[in-house]
């Protein structure tokens, strides 16, 4: 059974493939499988989020390489975690995530006899974090890896719910203009009831279970198990005009 | 050898990896090819074009799952078509060209023993398609499954073609800005010859056997022998501003 | 272990998919990895740079399938060139400077046999070089074809470089709007050194060895041992308003 391989990046066209023959030529075994190369450019919120999102969805024991990294070519150290599934990416908080949400792990130091010398200043994705996860995918022992602590965390912002308002940030505008913002679903539902309705921008919408209930705009828990603003067959951060990082404000009406 | 599991759906980006993580975490050997993520939202004609233009071209025993599903979440039945390659899909017409297109196929319906529960009323690509396509994929017996006599019916429009003029509808556009009409390039050739010309829009337009017989806007049978109009080295669909859905009538000039 | 086939196309969605299926009906078996399929169409000069900067990642063996051809339909031969790597496509020049970077090579003209009949006038890359590739890649004996000495040959147009001034021309444009020109990293380091200005369209830029050490605008040596006009946290391309094709010309301010 060949080892699988995940790449997240905000890298757009072609880099990836520079990352994918990397990895081939180490272990040509490797099944990889492409999340996203399409996270806004240095957004480590939106990459976060993607990669808790879909990394859970993958069988034990897969090694997802997620690359937003601002910063490139300073201190920053590459790092490895492993739980019951394995990350490698920087050490910006972009990994914890996806990590937490599988329960207990251990973050390591990739030391640089797994890089690519010479090691570029703008290209780690390369150099460092797909040779890494090629050498671990045939088995590489990490367990002399420098174990770190002081890994730097990442949070989704502040969130404040409660009966008569639901206020949290855009973390991820997906391909149909959802916007999804970093509110939990279980969060919201301690507070307000389906069928609900709550004013955002001037507009008076219902929370709703399913995109079928609403005639337009609706709130909803997605998938995710975010809440979610969309329009039914439309493009909800069009009409809303909102982007990723911008604060939602909605207050309920009963 | 790995079983083949290709991916149609209107998605976008992102969504795809969940439904490539659910399928390895059933069939981790499984082999998985994208065909295209970005079928104009919840638009049938298209993404049954693309399905039955792509489709032939694999292997005997491929699983074929689409998912272009604008009645998510309501009653209409999940459904696997099999035939000489394998469909899985929503029962709303979006397979049927492809799976008649290759000769005799039976209809069933998807039992939720398949299904992870529990079921989104949001996201049945991951919940209920991919799923079935990797149980499918280790060779789970459908032979119990419930036989469907009364899917859903999709066809690609009204054509109408004489000597004297054409008229179909736009079913998809490609990336070059291509255009390609309803029109089956058999029916085309019965009643016009290369070399003819027809108005379209205002301008005269020859019926090329190539691009380069043309110097500017042409009429083709495209490499999926449906009738295309192309604008060579340009953008047709821009040229002449048409849309998907669009009806287009050619008049033929003797 | 699996063959590796890699597919670089200006074909956008949907055609790719058909080249997969072609591939994967003669060899089930073959790995398939996209490089691109968003080449600026038709432009051999940024396909041909995007083959040469990816392929040499991949390891040995590695088979190349490039389609940019403007010709497609005319008597433009389709060739294979046999080097450490296997690269297959339209004799243009599109795979030459890879195959050239990689060492000893020669071209062998693709024979019919090779080919799906009937050979379409508009899609090689379905009917001629996807079931080369397959057919290579399962082992298809060359020896017998005919040698080329005549192919078709590419550069990447013009270079001036010297203390004074650097001149070249954009080759290629990244998802991050980073401009990439023609000018060998190697050369430019015989005429200036890093930390030395140069002044672009107006500006004074400094030539930086990483992102981090500028505050906005710089030009450095990419990746791809080229020479590259960027913007921190920005957008060159959009900034310069520099298309692929367009002359720089940056003087040198000591």
């Amino acid at each position: 059974m060949s080892a699988i391989i995940t790449l997240l990046t905000d890298f757009g066209d072609l880099y990836p493939a520079v990352m994918k023959g990397t990895i081939l030529r180490i272990n040509p075994d490797a099944k990889i499988v492409d999340i996203s190369h399409n996270i806004p450019p240095q957004n480590l919120r939106s990459g976060a989020f993607a990669l808790m999102y879909v990394a859970g969805r993958f069988p034990e024991g897969t090694i997802h390489v997620a690359v937003i990294d601002p910063g490139v070519g300073t201190g920053r150290r590459p790092i490895v975690i492993k739980g019951k599934q394995i990350f490698v990416g920087p050490d910006n908080g972009l990994l914890i995530p996806a990590a937490r949400s599988m329960g207990h792990f251990i973050v390591y130091e990739i030391p640089p006899e797994l890089c690519i010398p010479p090691v570029s200043s703008t290209f780690h994705g390369r150099d460092v974090f797909a040779p890494s996860a090629a050498h671990l995918s045939r088995g590489y022992d990490i367990s002399e890896f420098r174990q770190i602590d002081d890994f730097i965390e990442l949070d989704f912002g502040e969130v404040y719910v409660s009966k008569e308002s639901l206020q949290g940030e855009v973390i991820y505008i997906d391909d149909f203009g959802n916007v999804i913002t970093n509110i939990p679903g279980s969060l919201a539902l301690e507070y307000i009831n389906y069928g609900d309705h709550v004013e955002l921008l001037g507009r008076k919408i219902p929370f709703a279970m399913t995109y079928d209930e609403a005639n337009s705009e609706l709130i909803t828990i997605g998938s995710h198990n975010f809440l979610e603003i969309s329009v039914k067959r439309g493009n909800a951060a069009k009409l809303f005009r909102l982007n990723i990082g911008d604060v939602v404000h909605m207050t309920s009406k009963q």
